[in-house]
């Protein structure tokens, strides 16, 4: 019945993905109209590029999923055993992915101060986590071999230890962590749409994998684990689909912040759903490292431009990296550590020059993509984002490797 | 417990109304900054008025919801007699509110296209409905008694019918009223929250009145079901009473489609969440005459002008009545016999006159705005929402009067 259903969803996916493309292409001169729009930094022509196209799909997604809900549970209606805690996992879901939506589009509208973009998908999750704790689902967690062995001599640990709250608190970051990642990760055409769909892709394909591997046992909660996960995933891998084909080099649409909230909350639903948020955390190598290398601008330990986009050269129609030029005395202690620890290691393009009797510094942008164009040179905006995802699907490759491989070496038990 | 979480509510309803205040006063300037306001066609002056100001107070009601779900919960937790189904009827009607705000709130920034905005709010209660259904909740009306006594001659009707799916549909059609009910009663100054305002009051009161009469049992679906509609409507209530201080004459903020969908599809959901639609029907009479009388303009059956607004006379500081011209000749049949009708019975004002040899009707706009101006004559604008609350506010008065006591002259049971 499961699996009936996963066909279902897969064809109401399908069906999303169309209704997406004609209400793009009917909603574009609509946000141009209402004055929705920005305008492309990497290009000659200066045209309007309607912004934040994410809503139309968003919304489409969010019709999808209520018409799919009734499906699952088709043959328990009526019953006494009807699954509860199943219905409400998804309905709480949707509460958090619909407020991400909401949040999403009231930033890209607004400008949303970044206490309130903090504290609204903590609060927002608060239905899923309750969801999470009440279905008495399991706050264990699986101790390292390695980890057991290597203290065997001093302490005995036990194979699992329930860490409770402190895993409440982890899912609550990742639930943070995600709504953000996309977003930091941005700024050549395609890349925010681009990234979401191949992480997508290859969570649905791990999920498939395990829905496979668990499939000999289907009342087995692994198996529901990541047939839920599919339920979410698939229409939103079909809408995001659609929504690159037209955000991709030379974007017609801008997907806005609404799709990196929504993209980033669905993503983090399904891996609580599912259990599989350390899972995810592999999917996510890319943005994590992004978001490591940032660290240093975000938190201002060195000085952060308004725009830390490549750099665009009109001649050559390329993008190259750009930089931050501030005087050296004004760097703090930590910033100054960090700069001369990645230059020794490579990580950063650092120029001394002096000007008026002071001595500047000029780095590159703390961007995985200023990173990419470092060790690659100046290319075509196309090229980079192509690049930029073949490091992303790399990634995926490289998740599974640890996930089914690696993971044995380590753990025991591995599901 | 139950009556304890009811006071958590309200404790958070009120910290809600403080934090809108505070928010309503820091998103004024930034609404403006990023141009988006109206500007006020009842006004002299044409200063900026913040529009939709609603989409911060909804933001801030789904906050203060998600904080207080976990209370009324807080005793069954790890129990294995948890109330799931208590759980998901809340989680389901914050998933319509949310997506309700949403829908607002791309209206106010899109201008969506009608067959868009009938379609949301339908599909949205899809996940409201099918939770209605799995919990087993009854489709059953009662037979007013004298129906019962007029067909008995000729066949024996039982005292309940269970109606089924078209229990379904008219639950359908509540919300779907309700979202546009209080978007068509608008424009003048404090009318859309003044109106929400008093209605959820009133409805409120209603509750309140329903748990102290079951309150000798608490366990009873009858106490539940207006506890439920009082845990949605208090923070509603609270934040709907900052918003119209900041809206009424004259306007700081306009509230915008958000507030209107939002408000519209609060009421819906806690009138099939508390099993009793029927008894909401009675707090949207304004709303149901306004309707009712808008049709033939709505429906293009008399001509409709872009803006049923009342007029504004600068010189005397009032508004009056707005008119719709057209010749007569277009007038189609059935505009005709409702124009006929309305001026017998003195509803209409109906002028006729002769341009470049045809004949012309000038009619009021047809709104119960309009047709309050046509009784009362031209007034301030504020005096003129004072009036329409005050109508409001009767119009509670006899939901009362015909709930309780004309009722049970037709119900052999009423609760």
């Amino acid at each position: 019945m499961s699996l009936l259903s996963l066909f279902i969803n897969a064809g109401l996916s399908a069906g999303g993905a169309v209704i997406c493309y004609r209400l793009i292409l009917d909603y574009i001169p609509i946000f141009i109209a209402r004055k929705m729009y920005g305008n492309d930094q990497c290009k000659v022509s200066n045209a309007p590029v309607p912004e934040p196209m994410g809503v139309i799909c968003a919304a489409v997604y969010l019709i999808v999923m209520f018409f799919f809900i009734p499906f699952p549970f088709y043959e328990w209606i009526g019953l006494d055993t009807f699954p509860y805690a199943k219905l409400l996992a998804i309905l709480s879901g949707l509460i958090s992915i619909s407020t991400a939506i909401l949040l999403g589009f009231a930033d890209d509208m607004l400008d949303l101060r970044w206490r309130h973009k903090l504290l609204f998908p903590t609060l927002s999750s608060l239905p899923l986590l309750m969801v999470y704790y009440v279905s008495g689902n399991s706050t264990t967690v699986i101790v390292p071999t390695i980890v057991r062995h290597l203290v065997q001599p001093f302490v005995a640990l036990p194979i699992t230890i329930n860490i409770s709250f402190i895993y409440y608190i982890f899912m609550g970051m990742v639930i943070v962590f995600c709504t953000n990642a996309i977003n930091i990760l941005a700024g050549i055409n395609g890349l925010e749409s681009g990234q979401s769909l191949v992480i997508s892709a290859s969570v649905s394909l791990f999920n498939l994998v395990q829905v496979y591997r668990f499939g000999a046992d289907e009342t087995s909660q692994g198996f529901w684990h990541h047939i839920i996960s599919l339920y979410f995933l698939l229409p939103f891998t079909a809408c995001t689909a659609v929504l690159f084909y037209f955000n991709k080099y030379p974007s017609r649409v801008f997907v806005g912040d609404t799709f990196c909230y929504w993209s980033g909350m669905t993503l983090a639903v399904v891996s609580i759903l599912g259990h599989f948020s350390k899972t995810l955390m592999l999917f996510f190598i890319p943005q994590t490292i992004n978001f490591v290398y940032s660290i240093p601008q975000l938190f201002h330990l060195v000085p952060c431009p308004r725009h830390r986009l490549p750099k665009y050269d009109p001649e050559s129609d390329t993008v190259s990296m750009s930089v931050a030029e501030f005087k050296k005395s004004e760097l703090k202690t930590l910033g100054s550590i960090f700069i001369t620890v990645c230059r020794s290691i490579g990580m950063l393009r650092v120029e001394e020059f002096e000007k008026d009797g002071e001595i500047y510094l000029r780095i590159n942008n703390l961007t995985i993509i200023n990173l990419v164009l470092k060790f690659a040179g100046p290319m075509h905006e196309s090229s980079l984002n192509q690049l930029l995802m073949l490091i992303q699907m790399l990634s995926s490759c490289l998740a599974f490797f640890i996930r089914f491989y690696l993971a044995s070496l380590f753990y025991d038990i591995v599901e």
